[in-house]
């Protein structure tokens, strides 16, 4: 087997022993590492690869804590499959299906009494909320970007704040956006409170009460309330935990109604699935609801997160007549504590920027200011490749322990980036009831029921992977397993 | 006349040729002083305060510059009248209304129309936005409160804002809600993004479309928009530039309508006629929405710019079953940079905080730091006395010189605060025709169909006095007399 003896290192790349890791983990998939075979011992390792001894300890360790090796008392360390990967995977949704015509939804009681619940309990170690860990965000470097626009800028408190958000910032913005295959002005970018507002907007303005929208099945559920909330109907959708939306079915959806008014897909690592659409699909999707007319809204929300070198191309990128509605967000990958979203609305920018303005005017300045700058940086990819680094391992050793933990018969799609697991229960164990044992052991999950209308989803968890995995997460998993494994 | 020879000075008060032309204003209005009458030299006006010749012709200057004085040639200054006492005032609405039954409002297209004129032009001279110059706004103290928050809780931007907003802001707000009568626990105060947020989440939370919402008339442009844009019908209430809504009315409206879902009032400094609701009014007003059990919404976003030193109570302080909604901002009174507003919503807070969360989730807490830190500190009362002090001076002027300028006829009641005039244009002369003409001198004015969805205002216009009455100004307003007298 030929290895490569040095590795050219580059400023922001991973550590040594990390890339050999990879390096190792890519012979062990195919195949050129057998499970069970031994790994070379230490001291050839440090032959082979020009390393320490301690950097060859480091390489074993991570890929024993990684779940491709395991030590054997003084026999050294032996190949292993990680045994995520020998867990089924999830289920294709039925292709033909009967829609339920009705679907008003009542998410928000769901919502609000599981929220509650959560508020009121002592928890411990919190799996139920999509985030990373404070320290994966770049707060330094946000934090000292806002002191310098506070200190040589002191109009931005006494001014209004600048039309459709700051300038730079929508640049900024725009620019980025090349990277999706979109083309943008900046005057194309109105700047909104998270997502969640951009959504809001998109729905307004495309839609009255009463309306119906399709949607994923499963989806967001903070999308769900929001339909709720402005009194549009819900119409799930199937969607594959693997390639998203099914396009199939929506055509079928749109022979079986004629009041679709707009369709909601989150094409990148949707949640809860982690399933990214294939660009043909994407491609067919914009298509077919420019044929019939129908508004297509994008959630970009966690496209940033995938462990990709090149950016997928967005929904929008196809748009040709202004059909597609872009909705995006910093908040999951740039910094939690600000709100910052955007919206590019297509033929309905001028109704989306009334509608941003009678509901809360422009943004305030000062994050925009934060964020802009260091966008324009190549801090930013420094930062995105840190933050998909760490999740990614996050992921791996969370998935590692449900398998181990987890009933047998549990299913797990493991997706190609972002903060969480779709985890599918065996029988018909209710999400439900291991919400509630665990909350009452401090550990907090979200259950499935909240991602559906339907009763589809009761047997499933979502699970974060934000936190480093640590002692206190590894239990948490264990106790979930057991839980599981009681009811 | 007696006058005290030495008034106390006080650090935060106004410099002494200030508190004299006050008092010398006050002889003049109680009649102690008569119109034409010869005020007392420089040399005896030294004498008589113990004050430098500088502070005594500041004083004359003062009385000449404020309309209480004229000096004439060699012979000192003469006591006058204020031309702007002259005016007459306006009329009050009509006492028994039949009331327009279908009052969708079409405002959107209005507005949408203003707004995009008054930006393609190359606006000179801004009467039209509510807002005060930046210059008596205290950024600095703001921005350092800012600064240090960034310095000391970099976990600001890394973790998720606080429910409901940053609890020491909340405290603060609460605290201040005392001296106008309300009692109310931080838990109570839910942080929006400005008062427009408030006053959508309080309408969603207590109508659904097609319902009908009383307001005001003629009221602030963006609740008309607010109705549009939720699918809500206005129906105008006459309101008197004194005393605000007309309780009758009011009455009269509940009988021939069973639909009202909600009351909409500004009580105090109503937007635009400057109108202050008495006690009396705002008690019965809460017992009768009571009574039918209508919600009461009410917006404060002006009231801490009365220039009154006791601040009058709140509608919501008479409130005893959670029917009274409050809503406020401090985007006028302390930083038009900041997007802060916020929202008690009685029986409602529960359904408020949930559609808050579905609008926009919580909002960013910087800011909420800096003016949670400033309104703790007796910062805060210094700064509204300065701004209430440079805003009056403004109004006078303001008033003074439309008086001057404006046509015979033209109408104006002088509200004891807030940041503009709503003025009556005699004849029938059109406001959309003056905001035309004085647009395309580079003067911007809000005309009078803004504010109804009515005719009924169409020769009124709203002119800030939010800038420091400088010859800029004064050119604009003698424009804009001209322009009316033309037209
Ligand atoms: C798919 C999706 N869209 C939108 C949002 C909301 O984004 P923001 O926090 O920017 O409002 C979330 C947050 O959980 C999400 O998962
Ligand atoms: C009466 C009234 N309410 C609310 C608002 C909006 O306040 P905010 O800027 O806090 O959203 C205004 C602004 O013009 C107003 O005049």
């Amino acid at each position: 087997m030929h290895m490569p003896s040095h590795m050219p290192p580059s400023p922001s790349a991973p550590p040594l022993y990390r890339r050999l890791a990879a390096h190792y983990r890519g012979a062990i998939e195919a195949g050129s590492l057998a499970q069970g075979e031994r790994m070379p011992s230490l001291r050839s390792l440090m032959r082979l690869h020009d390393i320490s001894l301690s950097t060859a300890l480091q390489l074993c360790r991570t890929l024993e804590s990684d779940g491709w090796a395991e030590a054997r008392d003084r026999s050294g360390y032996f190949v292993r499959k990680p045994q995520r990967l020998q867990m089924m995977p999830m289920g294709e949704p039925a292709a033909s299906t009967s829609f339920d015509p009705a679907q008003y939804v009542g998410i928000h009681a769901r919502v609000s009494d599981f929220v509650a619940r959560r508020r009121a309990a002592d928890v411990k170690v919190n799996l139920s909320t999509a985030r990373a860990a404070p320290q994966l965000y770049p707060a330094e470097a946000l934090r000292s970007n806002m002191a310098r626009a506070l200190r040589l800028r002191p109009e931005l408190l006494s001014g209004a704040p600048p039309l459709r958000g700051d300038l730079n910032f929508r640049t900024a913005l725009a620019k980025r956006a090349v990277s999706s295959g979109m083309t943008l002005s900046p005057e194309e970018v109105l700047v909104t409170n998270g997502c969640i507002e951009a959504l809001n907007l998109a729905l307004r303005a495309v839609a009255q009460p009463g309306d119906t929208i399709a949607v994923e099945s499963p989806t967001f559920y903070g999308l769900l309330q929001v339909l709720e909330s402005l009194g549009l109907r819900a119409l799930e959708i199937p969607t594959s935990p693997q390639t998203g939306l099914s396009v199939e079915a929506l055509e079928l959806a749109f022979q079986a109604y004629d009041d679709i008014k707009a369709v909601v897909v989150i094409p990148h690592l949707q949640n809860p699935l982690g399933s990214v659409m294939p660009d043909a699909h994407k491609e067919r999707l914009v298509r077919l609801c420019e044929s019939r007319r129908v508004a297509l809204v994008e959630d970009d929300t966690y496209t940033e997160l995938l462990d990709v070198d090149t950016m997928p191309r967005a929904i929008k990128s196809w748009d040709r007549g202004g059909n597609v509605i872009h909705c995006a967000s910093l908040h999951k990958i740039l910094a939690p504590g600000l709100r910052l979203g955007w919206i590019s609305a297509g033929r309905w920018q001028a109704r989306v920027e009334m509608l941003k303005y009678t509901l809360s005017r422009h943004n305030e300045v000062l994050s925009q200011i934060g964020a802009g700058e260091f966008m324009g940086s190549g801090a930013y990819d420094r930062h995105l490749r840190r933050l998909r680094a760490a999740l990614r391992v996050q992921r791996e050793r969370t998935a590692e322990a449900i398998a181990r933990y987890f009933p047998a018969g549990t299913r797990l799609n493991l997706p190609n980036g972002g903060l969480q697991l779709w985890v599918e229960l065996p029988g018909m164990c209710s999400s439900a009831d291991v919400f509630d044992v665990a909350l009452r052991e401090g550990i907090a999950v979200a259950p499935g029921l909240l991602f559906s209308n339907s009763q589809r989803t009761n047997h499933f968890l979502r699970i974060n992977c934000g936190w480093p995995y640590d002692d206190a997460v590894d239990n948490a998993i264990r106790r979930l397993g057991r839980i599981a494994s009681t009811l």
